[in-house]
């Protein structure tokens, strides 16, 4: 089934009407994703969707079987009539089928410069709408409320990550040698046994000797995860395309003083920033809240508290402060915490030398509640 | 270290001048990867790769630590300088640094046409060199021999894979209820214990029911792996970017005549096209000679036979037929079996109902010999 709504399909074409767009292009490609594919035509991977201003649906998808099972689109066209090349099979939709001599078309941000040079080339009836960006954002706009359909699939992707952590747990209290890569496989294998599709992303393992990095490169080594400090696992599950993403942070027998106040202090963060989410909150509220608890005791929270989950592990929206230059205040839009958002709230502390603290969350909003669908604390051992 | 010869990197600054192209522009972001930044500038993921005519080159990486350790050009450009925004640190170069008026630049197909847009939205000196497939094939056409360096990973990745191979026959020779997902997690696991930063692509493991679908989806399941008949799994790992691709066909207990045919075939095509893989034989003929065997049978191979491994599990070259129409043929050029050539061949046949066989392994041409470098055989259970 398509993730999308019947009335936020309306949405999408009233902006098409507008905008005088007469074909919205959706491309997902092995190098290129974009997953408003699947959320639109429900397909998981592998095609181009064309949605014309009067709400048809066409699908050209890689494998034709694969759609057959998965799209709800009006038509779905074989690739292989057309040599496997979608230009041809574009052509024959704009010659043959809509009969344009001009037609504009709509893509997203995210669609290969070579595809528009292609299309361009073989198909001259064909112009596209000057501000992609535009595109993006309508659907950045649309997904980042959740429908219920949806909401169920992200509490299921939440609740086999939040599964994992008594085994995490367990592996903790019972390490000895074993090693970043080691933790990193439990985890993958443990949600797929408790029904994952896959991970929402490659875990982040980090003994003390990496957890400082925002983002460690690698994402897990062979180095013993149990090392005396502060270590820390990001990880999340796939259910059906939607993704769960939860910190857990840990440490490993004594910490120094400094270790102990920011392992305190995270903690602090993440409750600030918890009780203050309210239907009608101004999202950048919550970033400072969490960010005043770092900020009072020098340190500072070095990117945005919290980012929305969906269809991909970075959704819409952002939970980000206020910009403070007029450069980015021009395009900046106060945004409110909304039935249907689903967001992290992960708020951290990093110190080369002393390692990082996070502890991440998933939150749900819904009938004005605020729900915390995912279970991580902090572990010592 | 950059995977680029100092010849080849000579090569690329010729074509660029021949196409006065100032500036050759690569990306590789989270959404939308492209190899070719490792290639040139030896950093793994994430960042924007600016090479110009003369031959300096200057990196906007996302993570300046990770370029600091891993890339090897002229200047590292700290993006935190620019608010993390990719159009002015380029502004910023072509402005101040290169003082230019217009400036030409030429980008790889695989770039998202919203960087495209805002590029030139901010900085109104740039233009675009018209035909991005130029760029796209001159690249693949670099990346299509590999270097002593290459080689030697890719080497070193095949080895990987192939030692899991006597995993894979234990699992089968012990399995009872085990799973298409127990299989696939065990070849993971083996192949980071020995040596895998990674899996080259999410296994592919199908059972007799699966093993027709020339890509199952999904990849692996919790169906039963053992069922009576014909099975397969398709793996590869990842060591330090480079790839390798194995498919290892498998059958549990007794096989009809025609499934037995279908095993017999494959494997006497997968030895014809080994056969006759030489330096100076044109790729075409040996997808042909694979071909022959089963069209003689009444099967026909369903896609190209082989294609190039490299920082991709799909490389340069692809073995794949002559075209037949006059359409294809006028963009085709005959391509020869070359020193520095890595690529797979994997003959396979499908019939839903009686399911798929499908023998793959990698081949290595070096200093004008054929080197087989992975060691997949049937296994009969």
């Amino acid at each position: 089934m398509r993730p999308i709504t019947h009335e936020k399909f309306e949405v999408l074409l009233k902006f098409l009407d507008e905008k005088q767009i007469d074909v919205l292009m959706i491309c997902d490609f092995e190098n290129c994703r974009n997953v408003n594919l699947q959320y639109i035509s429900g397909l998981p991977a592998g095609g181009i969707l064309l949605i014309t201003k009067d709400g048809e649906s066409f699908l050209i998808p890689w494998d034709f079987q694969l759609a057959k099972e998965y799209a709800e689109v009006d038509e779905i066209i074989d690739l292989s009539n057309f040599k496997y090349n979608y230009s041809l099979a574009i052509k024959e939709l704009v010659e043959n089928r809509w009969k344009k001599s001009s037609i504009i078309f709509g893509v997203h941000e995210i669609i290969p410069y070579g595809t528009i040079i292609k299309i361009k080339k073989n198909i001259s009836q064909v112009k596209f709408f000057k501000d992609p960006i535009q595109i993006t954002k309508i659907l950045q706009e649309l997904r980042a409320t959740k429908s219920e359909y949806e909401l169920n699939q992200l509490i299921k992707a939440a609740q086999i990550g939040s599964k994992t952590i008594k085994d995490i747990r367990k592996f903790c209290e019972t390490a000895t040698d074993d090693t970043e890569k080691d933790l990193s496989f439990l985890v993958r294998k443990k949600m797929a046994e408790y029904g994952a599709d896959d991970v929402a992303f490659e875990s982040l393992v980090a003994n003390t000797t990496r957890s400082h990095e925002l983002h460690c490169y690698p994402n897990a080594t062979n180095q013993k995860f149990a090392l005396q400090g502060l270590a820390l696992i990001d990880f999340g599950a796939k259910f059906q395309g939607y993704c769960s993403d939860i910190t857990v942070p840990i440490s490993f027998r004594e910490l120094s003083e400094e270790q102990r106040k920011m392992r305190d202090l995270v903690i602090n963060s993440y409750e600030a920033a918890i009780e203050i989410i309210d239907i009608g909150v101004p999202l950048w509220k919550i970033h400072e809240e969490a960010d005043q608890v770092l900020k009072k005791e020098g340190y500072n929270l070095p990117y945005p508290v919290g980012h929305g989950l969906g269809l991909t592990v970075h959704d819409s929206p952002i939970i980000a402060s206020k910009p403070s230059d007029e450069y980015s205040l021009k395009n900046w839009k106060e945004e409110l915490v909304q039935d249907g958002m689903v967001f992290t709230i992960e708020p951290g502390i990093y110190k080369q030398g002393l390692g990082g603290v996070r502890l991440e969350n998933d939150v749900l909003i819904k009938n004005g509640k605020v729900e915390i669908i995912t279970k991580s604390v902090y572990i010592k051992v």
